[in-house]
């Protein structure tokens, strides 16, 4: 198979001017968004409809070509480059962006694929609803990306993970079928749940061309504070209390070290951190409510009233009104922003069980201090869903150093690996597998479920057309 | 296979204390509970452990034994009742009971699949927490029965299904494999959710032997009205004013036609019915919190106020009491009683989407008063899942003629199912498939799909001989 002769059969397709061959930029699409991916592509196609995407398909098919499905390339793992020996295209969903319908009566919404996480979100405030699924890239990242790594966010304590939002599902088969359950229902048990396989397969198992997605009502109210704990076991009891207390309305629950907060200090100019950095541990609550008028800051003032009676919390700050809210956001939104700057940063995605969170963060942090004593150990997450990041920043290290860092990097890596693993945790909460983490993953998971995934992978793809090499590690 | 030899086989993997030949008792294991489906087994094995259920698996594949799995066996559907042409064993899950961990911290716990539905919601209540699945049958009903069907009942609006309940599976395979992820993770992207598989399942793919479930925080509060409606569009509509305000607040929101109250009126005795019966339809609304001291009935009030205002509700009682809100209750819990005594039922499961239950109601009605004139049609379900079941009550015809009753059914059977299916309906909701709609299913059914459930059969049971013939029709 030629360049040539791709782009000329896919021209037929979805017409020239949605084809990128070799001889044009494709650049965008062949790279991952931080630089670590570099691919090659025969063609980047860009088809419009469902229909055409699954004509691509059938073509890539039966001439024996790969495809690597692409959405934002927001991606933190290689998944949607084009990457092995393999001769592939990369198909973009981006002209999939319609929203096919919304229903305020059903709480539903039904999406092409290729819908911006944040056009989602919009769609649905326009009919007074929310949409929660809520990340870094939402402003770029696609519906069909989020599905495809199940992802997390910010808002899964309260709301739930991509399949947990999903109702139905249109996917294109690696022959070219359309399996479709394009429906809102809540309640369905005739048979197998054949969509849930799609969710979080990374485009190894089937396009994702569509999708219906929950939607809520709006919050109306909120309440913010920042608190501080001498350790991760505190902020699990108060967790709990709230939990027990105030039920949904408790929004957010993010954690982060005090040597996450000094990092962010140190670098991020023009922020405040209203608060003297004494404590271990900071966390950031966020109280909401559907209902109107509702005193969420006084259900907040008493809920960290508690906890400091009950040795929880060592001080306590509720914000007292909106800008300060957004002010003690700020400080957890710098994580990232902040982290860069201080060095080369080795970050993680893991989650364990709840109650095995404080055991892996004494863990992994002593493990890492000792094999890399000039690390700096910061810690961010989403504490109610177990979902600890752990960055380890070399100081003195620029961000492109990737190569002299493969080896420091893939040291700490084993680390936290064989701490999450030990603990019955993920090595990839909300971040997917792709390139970056499948050998990880063949390290740590089951044999047995990973066995069952290549059969279900066969099953599903016997040409092994869909993503090659992502997920799973290459036959051999 | 005889068996005299399947006896003695099975006997030296659990004791023969626990293996139900031909000769034994096997009557309660071998018919279903409603005396609708009788089979026959080979023997009626009881494991104790998972260990000896993979055991008994692995002798079945070796010797080409069938077997259906059996929890509770208060199934709708007839899938845990040995049928067909096969040789086979009943694998009853009984002594698999033990709840293996709790966890107040991460909100789970863990049980064996033959924990009985109501001991499993004690066992969270001895940890102040709340399991929130909930049905008639909870008392003898169990845990790998309620997963295996994706079980719904009376709190999936609040809480979901049994899918939207599970964190974590353990499934014994057809070859005698573990496949196990029993762990209490909120967030995992680390390729193919296989348990999702299981789970709907109805034991064809494989047998539920443990799962790590949800739990919530317990409400220490409700409130409950009955609003009577003109119409189903008006309660959608309440549905969607009281959702937008109250949020999670809003625990229950189930629907009764007048024809469903008057036979329970006719049929239940010494129960009040404390309102006129001069409206189309009566909802039953609960309101639920978490905090204490929330005045639920003033919010009750408010939102029935408003709907009164803009004409959705013709009149409302807020229960005044506990009592009172108890006898509220008690009508909606009095539908099966007062039904079976007013004739002959026909009865149905279907769901579609929210928007499209008042067309749904509006056709169904018409078409089966049009066939059978003297039919009494009752409606009652869970509205706010779009969850409404159809009856059809033929007067003066007694429950146990089934025979005489087979065709008047069938046409029945069939208004329902071509209304549900034209409006992308599921045609079992919540009692599954087994053998009593498997036909149902094959016409409904995209063909795409069940052709993809047959080689997901396949690949996973490629002798089939997990539960055959249920769900799917067998192979012909």
């Amino acid at each position: 198979m030629t360049p040539e002769t791709a782009v000329e059969a896919l021209s037929a397709i979805v017409s020239a001017a949605y084809v990128v061959g070799p001889d044009g930029d494709q650049e965008p699409y062949v790279v991952d968004w931080r630089g670590r991916y570099h691919g090659t592509a025969l063609a980047v196609v860009k088809p419009a409809t469902t229909a055409e995407v699954s004509a691509v398909v059938r073509w890539c098919a039966a001439n024996g070509v790969a495809i690597t499905p692409q959405g934002g390339n927001t991606g933190m793992c290689g998944a949607a480059t084009p990457l092995g020996p393999r001769p592939q295209i990369v198909l973009r969903l981006d002209r999939l962006n319609k929203v096919r319908w919304t229903s305020r009566l059903g709480d539903a919404i039904a999406v092409d694929a290729g819908c911006v996480l944040a056009d989602v979100q919009a769609a649905a405030e326009s009919v007074d609803r929310l949409f929660p699924m809520s990340l870094g890239a939402e402003g770029s990242c696609q519906i069909g990306g989020n599905l495809s790594t199940n992802a997390g966010g910010t808002a899964v304590l309260r709301y739930g993970t991509m399949r947990e939002l999903t109702l139905g599902l249109e996917v294109v088969l690696p022959d070219g079928d359309v399996l479709s359950s394009m429906t809102s229902l809540r309640k369905d048990s005739t048979g197998y749940d054949l969509k849930q396989l799609f969710i979080g397969a990374e485009g190894t198992l089937g396009i994702i061309t569509g999708a219906v997605l929950k939607l809520f009502p709006r919050p109306r109210g909120r309440a913010v504070a920042m608190a501080k704990l001498d350790a991760i076991e505190d902020a699990l009891s108060l967790l709990a209390l709230a939990r027990a207390s105030l039920g949904e309305r408790l929004g957010s629950f993010e954690i982060m070290s005090r040597g996450q907060i000094e990092v962010i200090a140190e670098n991020v100019s023009h922020l405040a951190i209203p608060f003297a950095l004494d404590s271990a541990f900071y966390l950031l609550i966020e109280l909401v409510d559907t209902l109107e008028g509702q005193d969420l800051a006084g259900l907040l003032e008493g809920l960290l009233g508690e906890a400091f009676e009950r040795g929880l919390v060592t001080d306590a700050l509720v914000a007292s009104s909106e800008t300060q809210a957004e002010a003690l956001w700020k400080i957890r939104h710098s994580v990232s922003e902040g982290s860069k700057r201080a060095g080369y940063v080795i970050s993680h995605d893991s989650a364990v069980p709840l109650d095995a969170q404080a055991e892996f963060v004494t863990r992994v942090t002593a493990r890492i201090a000792e094999t890399r004593p000039d690390a700096r150990i910061a810690l961010h997450g989403h504490i109610g869903d177990g979902n600890i990041h752990v960055l380890a920043i070399i100081p003195g290290v620029a961000p492109d150093q990737a190569d002299a860092m493969k080896d420091v990097a893939a040291a700490i890596n084993s680390i936290v690996d064989e701490e999450t693993a030990a603990l019955n945790g993920s090595i990839s909460a909300e971040h997917g597998i792709g390139v970056a983490n499948r050998e990880r993953l063949a390290r740590v998971a089951d044999p047995l479920e990973l066995a069952w995934m290549r059969k279900v992978k066969a099953l599903f793809d016997p040409q092994q057309l869909m993503n090659p090499g992502k997920v799973l590690t290459p036959d051999s």
